[in-house]
């Protein structure tokens, strides 16, 4: 199948790589003309420009999107409709806040275009090992982009397969999902990532105790020096807490278990915030889903004003004068 | 009625100087000569130690206890117990954990010695205002000095009095309650505490969002610049969250609203601990009141061991790299 | 001064009945005839439609919206705008979401009318004590409406003043601000109701503590029957968590320490949520406000699904098969 | 090697089960006589009493005791003190507090018994998979029992070597390390324990906010019916949320995607709240952990008291009567 990709950075450059080696053609576009040129010599056709892109690509058309952030998306999307014809699809496969997608749906059905959300994970490893992929759109649109995602997706691998399956949708086993109408498929991907941070707030949290089980403040004969590289390999083999953020956890502790590259300043994306949103807006409770969003927050911060409330009342009722050194944390 | 005190800090001082002035006389020590001067100025007797102390009491004698921490204060209790007769009381008005008074309570009653603890809240102002005082231990010992309490305690005021009372215990609405056996003035003092912790955390949260309505990552016309205190002034008058913590924050405020002079390390003492292992002890769900601990514990570290954990799985999963600096918050 | 006032419910009547009392003047109209009547006895100008209050009232005119809920707010706002002449003025003092304060004065301000948002906080007691006012808009608007504001809110009264105020804004201590342009007022009004949660949830957790301190789960030797209303009495007299908020938990207390008609389920409202929202938007970490809410919503729910997930998990990694039943707990 | 085994429950049967598939030997004892019968049929020695078990074990002895709760282990571990000759070794296998490890181990070594604290993960697929094992103890101790646990853990099975762990224990990679002195290898499964809290709670939100995603409050255009039996399916595929723990519970939802059978009603163990003792007493920040468990107290409440408190301060401001009927939520 033919596929226009616009935006080549590392998503959308090793998406085309797999659909290339699955047999399917690609023309592409990026901003910067040397992200197109590797691609172009493992066979992808260059285009100089939107324009030059749609006229490339045989009717009805594929255009999948793959930019960082809503503006650029958003902007590329709307200038792709005016290029397009009736029947072609535009598949916006970035991070796109699902009500965007709502929206986009209903004003390019009105003209006659497919719109197709992806949520798509798999980062730097899904050239290899596939993608996951969570669709949103109309039914007869996504089915005829079948060959694409399942091209994409991961597939069955050897990974054993769920008990009481039987008669359900059979994608789902190969790692892609039609997830529900315009707006599904990234409302799907933005849970997997909230998942995601509590996840690893959690791993976080865990490693912190053990690694602060050493702190002089306890008693002595309280107190232990795990070994964190040990103690995240073992637990990858018959544990209850076996993950692949585990093995990443264990990979990058065996390097240096004192982690001694990272600042701590940690970010977050969108999907984060919006899953905290859908959850307050359904009135579901999501303290931990919030609790690790909250911790990236804090994690940017030197002090918070917060903070300094907190001494300002405490010298106000207790005459308590804070120490203004932080602790000499092992960490 | 006669007292004598041990430890004479900034709430041992005071809490001497409020039962002088209310015609009670006092024996006092502190390990520092210079702590007792002033007072015996004011009119209260030196002793030149426990011993001391101890013979300078008429039979039965009231020994009250007020010290930093636990390890002193377990000291000085146990050497009082060598030098007191049978029938005598100790009186621990510190920070105590609670299962050191039931504990202590205990051996204290085998050898004929009365034992009281007692939750003291006040900090500053209790001299002038009165101390709120929650107060564990057998009955009978605790209205022998019912005299004591009911001086150091802040009295009615000029406070509303609360509908439906008739018939309830008369000590509450002057300031202090017998809470329970041995162990209970503590425990509740315990729970005030962790209360509190919540409260001022509440506080911060708000104003921290308040101030951040200015943020640059906002769109220019969902930015506001507040006058925080201007708005903790107005929220002093006719709002619902009017309190004592609050006119604090107000006056803290209306001296600088940069609050520069805080660093934002932020201490906890034992309290909020051991009121979060109370509610996991009794299987109550306490949110508010262990998210304010910890927002203490983290607003001392530079960085944690699990914030670092965070950015290793995520170079691993995504290739990300942090940025390595904070945020140019104005906190 | 003179006041049109739409919506007569708790808040809208009582604010008409303090205004009068300050020899203010209103017209007044409610969807529903007999909420006009006795305020019309105590001497308002009943209209019989927004068509009759506008041409009831002098030029340039000021209404004030007092309505439970969004949409019926902005219906009102909207024919209110069509009858009001350029120079008018519409006071919006419910529970509206800043944003749509901020979109609401642009569009009106192209038509010539002035609009103010008012958060208003006072609940039942408001008539009495007074109401602490929030204000956002334009500074002339604000001040033309000051004889207004000043009336409604509580004034100096006894409360202490705050050092450090000199040369500040003389309306806050009176129980008012102008908190800035549109959408400001709205937005402090939520940050309270925000706070209000986080505080009202500390308080709630550290009673649900002392009242499970009995739990028979716990060692006898560690148990405490408290009584949770002498508790709440004392903590209003000299401690540093006093507070309205705590005034009324005594009150509810004395009159049944059990609580036994209030069933557990407890509504929000969108202050709350938004405040989440606005923490979010600027990167603040709200851990308690967030967690106060969160309590909130699950209050409303018999069984989450997540539970059921945990169940789930559990019976498939360990064969646990949980009870079906809930804890005995004196709740 | 021979070992004794004292509690033959899914844990310790199966223990003994593995190990005789290795070519080990082992003596067992069970309260009830049934419990041994099967193991006994499969290759056991039985024994009538731990007098008996020790009676039939070749110097120096070995017995794991694999017992459900704290006191009944406590009790046997004392009782074979008693009846086992200098160098012997006990192991307790089971969920104990890492603290009673440092304190036992202590009293043991006094009267020349060697004792090992073994964390052990695996749960009812530890049979077949192995069991992920926690060692804490003295060297030498541990050292001689490794042909036990060498047979116990899981060894290196199919999953990727992790990179960057040339020099390290070798064992780590088997499924099972030596982690310290005693105490250290239940603290280690302690923390895993809560590790696990935190992530089963991440999911179970995630799939809530999925799940509620169709709710009536939500507007129309925002609605989603999600089928959650394929989203977990997917994201087992490619995506970065892989896991053991999403693994059961794609099969849960497969076998049906309600849950009906489970009530919500969720028990924790131990471990959960140890965790967050420790984490406390370290000054380690940790929201997530906590807010798994105190998801799960609330899980077996009706109500809270806490609720309560919540709803009498409503009626207090603000004249609120609550509804008394929880949401007709589709969980």
């Amino acid at each position: 199948m033919q596929l226009g990709m616009v935006g080549l950075g590392r998503m959308g450059g090793n998406i085309v790589r797999r659909l290339m080696q699955a047999g399917h053609t690609a023309v592409v576009y990026d901003r910067s003309p040397e992200a197109a040129g590797s691609l172009v010599d493992e066979g992808a056709t260059g285009a100089s420009g939107l324009e030059d892109l749609v006229a490339r690509l045989g009717a009805p058309r594929n255009v999948w999107v793959m930019l960082p952030a809503g503006e650029i998306t958003e902007t590329a999307i709307q200038q792709l409709a005016d290029l397009l014809d009736r029947g072609d699809t535009i598949i916006d496969g970035g991070n796109t806040f699902w009500q965007d997608d709502v929206r986009r749906a209903e004003e390019l059905r009105s003209r006659g275009l497919h719109y197709i959300d992806v949520g798509t994970s798999g980062g730097v490893w899904g050239l290899e090992r596939g993608y996951c992929l969570m669709i949103g759109g109309e039914a007869a649109a996504v089915e005829r982009l079948d060959p694409i995602f399942a091209s994409l997706a991961p597939g069955r691998g050897d990974l054993p397969g769920t008990l009481g399956r039987e008669g359900r949708d059979l994608r789902a086993e190969q790692g892609y999902i039609h997830a529900g109408p315009s707006g599904a498929g990234h409302f799907v991907k933005m849970i997997h990532n909230g998942i995601e941070y509590g996840l690893m707030q959690a791993y976080a949290e865990g490693f912190d105790i053990l690694r602060n089980a050493s702190s002089p403040a306890l008693r002595p004969e309280h107190r232990f020096e795990f070994n964190v590289a040990d103690v995240a390999e073992v637990w990858r083999r018959g544990s209850v807490i076996t993950s692949w953020l585990l093995d990443l956890t264990a990979a990058a502790l065996a390097e240096d278990e004192h982690l001694s590259i990272y600042s701590g300043y940690v970010e977050d994306s969108g999907e984060g915030r919006w899953t905290i949103q859908a959850a307050i807006n359904e009135a579901v409770p999501a303290e931990v889903l919030s609790a690790a969003l909250y911790a990236r927050f804090r994690s940017r911060q030197e002090h918070t004003f917060a903070e300094k409330i907190l001494s300002a009342m405490r010298k106000g009722f207790g005459g308590h004068i804070e120490a203004r050194k932080p602790e000499g944390a092992r960490s």
